[in-house]
Parts: structure tokens; C-alpha cells; sequence
């Protein structure tokens, strides 16, 4: 099966040109774009959430270092040079824990001054290579990661997963989706399997929206469904995505994770992750040593606006858990996948040194 | 610590007099009370769900075959009980699965044929009688559940519960949450976490208000959340109560009980079930054996009205979960606990032919 992806981020043009990117917010609703022409108008998508997910934010905020050359381009050199670092580094706190943010503005920051001394539409077009550049790298490493765990599975597959981790996630065709788009790309019969993912409700807005529109079966279960379903031997595989990886194996993901893998360990049903090499931290040595970020109680208590709780009754609401590297089955990188125990395998795979990045 | 209890099923006035429900669909929101001097106004409340928990239908139906009686009072002997049959079928038809309803009018048709010859406002008198006796032995119940449990908990015991099993689901103190207010009262320290249970949010929307509102400090979590919670060593017990019991212990109740019976297992923590003799269905040797209630999409579709997912997704949505009895350490009843493996006792408690009762 043919599948063909709406263009999330997209550039329009070339200089000048405007970023052109899908509202999340919107989503299932309604598929609206928005056409960011300034850099102010990046910024409030990546901090509204109109474009979520750690890669697809850094795609984005490649295109918006472009956005900001564009801003200063009738000034004169310095005056223009100076424009743009003070565009960069305030396109670089609209989401101060978005470690992909950093990252690309990153590479537009060494463009910039690489070319210093070229004329301003010369520097543009440079930093529109560079954000392409990283464009073009996530789509490749999101389909090595595809093809490779693609052929993990079975030609008939149920698949189990949680959160959203497609091309709504990335600026390609995801993570964990993305083996579930390439094996269908390959003739598999795959039927997905969604957890919706309290509190934020990714897997129901958006998992299920992307696996609609790519014409893959969906099915959506409340988190505390798969427990059953998992028992019931209706799943073949999990398939989840990561936010950080520890160099022992142990992974940070969406809050519900660690469950999954509890109860598909129990089950006999592989447990696979999905993540590109930027996800690995060689600082870390295990799991104990991840941050877990903790959210608004808001977000369980009033979601989407409802109230569904006393009004001031306490919540615990971290956005992760953490899973130990002892119940995953297999991480698949855009280099090949590690079995488990993976520890080994980790290592000899960063020996590059590579970056950070997560994907929530 | 004294907790004091709202009345939410009582009866007001002798005969005449009328049924004063708490309406739990307008929780938490409001506390707002219903006034049933009618059998159609009692069916109502019960098909709309302002009084649900088996346990809690099967005491106001109780004092529903009052309501017929006081409707048909001016009618002459035969027509009378005629009348009051009727009304009491009607009233039975109201929720066709809820097994404590049809148990309940079976007590009041028994004691309106007994006295059929007495003049109509003796058996309307008989039928309070009667209600009241249903009541009374439900809090009873409760209450013995309780205090059985309250002894298993240390005296500081942070506790995980799931779905609603207090004084809301119940004519008394509840199932699981009898065993918290029964250790608050006896001096214990409490502190419950509480799932917020999708996808009818009875944790969020009806345990945490009545925890509040008891006195008991509560903090709600997204059910996929309570994995992380017990890998962190934040739980010294898990209580829920159970909607059936077959006869080698394994037990169904609301879904997303069995991932927690498999996480407090992992992590050694204690997992209680709390539920009367009435729960235990002797006619099931077994948790495969127990029949699953699937229910509507929209439940996670459209929570609350809120769209959060495309509109003609698949979803899979089983009321219950069944988890085995391996993982339970103790069933606690109002005859006692029944430690792990439970089998044997469960076999001689069940001598006396208990019937079946539910309480979701």
C-alpha cells in the first residue's frame, strides 16, 4: 500500500517564503494551517502547541531562523547580523525544556556565523539550506528507523501503541508509526491498537487522526484497557516511542509507559522502542538519574475545559515514567536495532557523541 | 477521627413520605438532592444514573416499592395490589443488568404477597419496614467489610484505589472505601490516591469528592500513572472492590483493576479486595468464565460531549477487567478476610447460598 502524508511543516517559497505548518490544537476537529511569516508567529505556535513533538519542533524552528533573516533583511550588516541572534535566541525560549529547539537554532546559530560576512540574502538562503538539511535528515532517519523495525513484525500484525508518535511528531514519518506506516508500505496487514493517553489525550487526537487519514486500521482503548487486551492476546507487538534513553537501556516516555511494558513482559508480547540515536543520553548511566518533568494538575482535573473533579483537590501529574531497559525486547534506531540487553550495543552506537533530543 | 457521611439515600416521612437522593450525575459540581415521591420519578434517577452502585439501586428500589405503594393507596384491595405489581415491574425494567434491583423488588413482592390480605396502608407500612431492613443490613455490611479491613493497614498506609467504592456506590460506608473511612475513624493516617478511572471518571468525579468531603486527604491520578506511582515505593496498599467473584477467587470489576494487580504484585504491595458475600457468583468456577459488559465508543470518543477523537474512529471499550487470584493477597468480606489462595474459603463462606450483587 501506497501512503502519502499531509505536509505538516512545510516551506513555502523559497526567499522570501513563510513556513507553512498544520494547527495540533485544531486537530481532530478541524485540519487548518497556519502561515507563519515572522518569527513572532512561530513562536506562539511552538508555545501554544500548534506544532508539538521534540523533532517536529526542531524542524520547525529551522524554517524559523530563515523567518528571521527575512524580518531583517533591509538593514544593513551588523544591524542585520544583530536582528537575527536576537530573533534566534527569542524563538529559543518558547519552550525552554524543548531540548530540540536549542538544537537546531543551534545549527542556524553557526550558519549565521559562518556567513557573517556575506550579504543578507545570501545568509538567508544559507540558513533555508540548513533548515531543509535538518528537514531532509529527520524524514531519513525517521524511515532507516521505519524499514528497521518494519521488519520486526509479523506479516500480520496487532499493534499496541501509546501517545503519538508519527509524522505529527517529527518532521518525517515518526517514530514508532513510522514501522507501522513502513510495514504497511510493505504489505502488511497492520491494525493499530491506541491507548489514548491521559491526560493530553494524544493518542485520540492525534494518533488515531494521522492512522485515519494513512488509511491504517485504529482502534482507540482507554489506558487502563490494554491490560486486557494485552491478556487477551489480541496484541502481536507494543511499539512505543522514547524521550530519553539511559546509556544502561532504561528509557523516559509518556506517563503509561512503564505499565504497557509490565504487562506485555507478563504476556510474552515483544516490546519494542523506537527512537532515533539523538534520544540516547550518555550522561546518564540509568533510569534513576531521568528528570520527570510534572505537569499542571489542571490537566487532570478541568480537561479540555471540563471540570471532572472537586475544584481544589490535589493531583499527581508527572508526563513520564520510566522503564527499566529489563523489559524492553528491542530499541530500534536509524542504525539497526539493539536487542536486549542492550547496554552493550548503546555504546558502541554513541561512540559519535550524539545530541540530545526527545519527542513529547 | 469522626467521619460523618452524607445521607444520600433516605427516606423522608413515614407513609406518606418520600425518597431524597444525592444526584450523582451533577457531582461534583453541585450537591444537589432529588425528591422521588413517584415510582417515575425513582426510575428516572436510577436510568440516568443520579443514583448508581449496585448496592446503592438495590436500597432505593427498596423504598421504590414503597413509592408504588403510597401511589396506589386510594385504590380498593384487588386493584391495589394490581397496581403496586405493576409499578414494581416498571421500576424492575429501569436497569435490566443491575442485578441488586431485581433482588431488591424481589423482597418487596414476597412481603406484598404475604400481606396481600391486610388493608393497603399496612402493606405500604410493611414495604418501609422492609426497605429499611435492606438498608440496614447493607450498612451493616459495609460496615463489618470496614473494619476487617482497617486491621490489615499499618497506621500510616498510603493507599491506591480505583473507580468509585464508597458511600455514593453503596447504601452504607461503601466496599474499599469503608476500609479507608474505617481506619480514619480508628485513629490510622490515611492518604488515598485515587485513579481518575476512565472512561466514566467515577474517581475523579465521585471518590475524590467523597474523600474531601469525609475529611481524608485524597490526590487523583491518570490511570496510566499508577505504575510509576507503585515503582516509586508511594503505596503501601491497594484496595478496590469487585463486581464479581467466581469461586477459585479470581474477580471482575471496573477496567483497569488488573494492570494495577499486576504493578502492586511487581512492586510486593499489598492488593485488597474489598466485597460482600453477595459478590460471589458460585455458579462460575473461574475469571474466564465471567461475562464482560462491552460498552459505547462514545464513552472515549466523546467524554463529557467532548470530541477528542476523528469522529468515526473504532473504539474498544469493556466495562470490566478480570484478574486472576493469584495476584489478590486477600479478599475481605463482611464474614472476614480471605487470605491468599482463597478457594477454600470462599467455598465454605458460600455454604449459605449467597446471591448476587455487584457494585458498579
Amino acid at each position: 500500500m501506497e501512503i502519502r502524508f499531509p505536509a505538516s511543516i512545510e516551506w513555502q517559497g523559497g526567499v522570501p517564503g513563510h513556513l507553512r505548518l498544520l494547527d495540533q490544537t485544531r486537530l481532530p476537529h478541524e485540519e487548518v494551517y497556519l502561515e507563519c511569516r515572522t518569527v513572532s508567529s512561530l513562536e506562539k505556535a511552538v508555545r501554544e502547541l500548534s506544532v508539538r513533538g521534540a523533532p517536529a519542533i526542531g524542524v520547525a524552528a529551522g524554517y524559523g531562523a530563515v523567518l528571521a533573516a527575512q524580518e531583517a533583511l533591509d538593514r544593513p550588516g551588523p544591524a542585520f547580523l544583530q536582528e537575527v541572534r536576537a530573533l534566534l535566541d527569542r524563538l529559543g525560549r518558547a519552550r525552554p525544556t524543548a531540548v530540540n529547539l536549542t538544537w537546531a537554532l543551534e545549527r542556524a546559530r553557526r550558519v549565521l556565523e559562518e556567513k557573517a560576512a556575506a550579504p543578507p540574502r545570501e545568509i538567508a538562503a544559507a540558513l533555508l539550506e540548513e533548515a531543509r538539511g535538518i528537514h531532509r535528515e529527520d524524514r531519513a532517519v525517521c524511515r532507516a528507523m521505519g524499514e528497521a523495525g518494519a521488519a520486526l513484525l509479523p506479516r500480520k500484525a496487532r499493534v499496541l501503541t501509546h501517545c503519538n508518535t508519527g509524522f505529527l511528531a517529527t518532521g518525517g514519518e515518526g517514530t514508532a508509526l513510522a514501522v507501522v506506516y513502513r510495514a504497511a508500505a510493505a504489505g502488511k496487514e497492520i491494525r493499530v491498537f491506541a491507548d489514548e493517553t491521559r491526560p493530553l489525550w494524544q493518542g485520540a487526537r492525534l494518533t488515531a487522526w494521522e492512522l485515519q487519514r494513512a488509511g491504517i486500521p485504529v482502534t482507540l482503548l482507554c489506558d487502563g484497557a490494554a491490560g486486557s487486551l494485552l491478556a487477551s492476546g489480541g496484541v502481536d507487538a507494543v511499539l512505543v516511542g522514547a524521550d530519553r534513553i539511559a546509556r544502561n537501556g532504561d528509557f523516559a516516555n509518556k506517563i503509561g509507559t512503564y505499565p504497557l511494558a509490565v504487562l506485555a513482559n507478563r504476556h510474552g508480547v515483544p516490546f519494542y522502542v523506537v527512537a532515533p540515536l539523538s534520544t540516547f543520553d550518555p550522561s546518564l548511566p540509568g533510569g534513576k538519574e531521568i528528570p520527570v518533568e510534572q505537569r499542571s494538575p489542571a490537566e487532570i482535573l478541568t480537561p479540555r475545559g471540563i471540570q471532572v473533579a472537586p475544584e481544589d483537590v490535589d493531583a499527581w501529574n508527572p508526563a513520564f515514567d520510566v522503564t527499566p531497559a529489563e523489559l524492553v525486547t528491542a530499541v530500534v534506531t536509524e542504525k539497526g536495532v539493539l536487542s536486549s540487553p542492550c547496554e552493550e550495543g548503546i555504546a558502541a552506537l554513541l561512540g559519535d557523541g550524539a545530541g540530545k533530543r526527545g519527542e513529547n
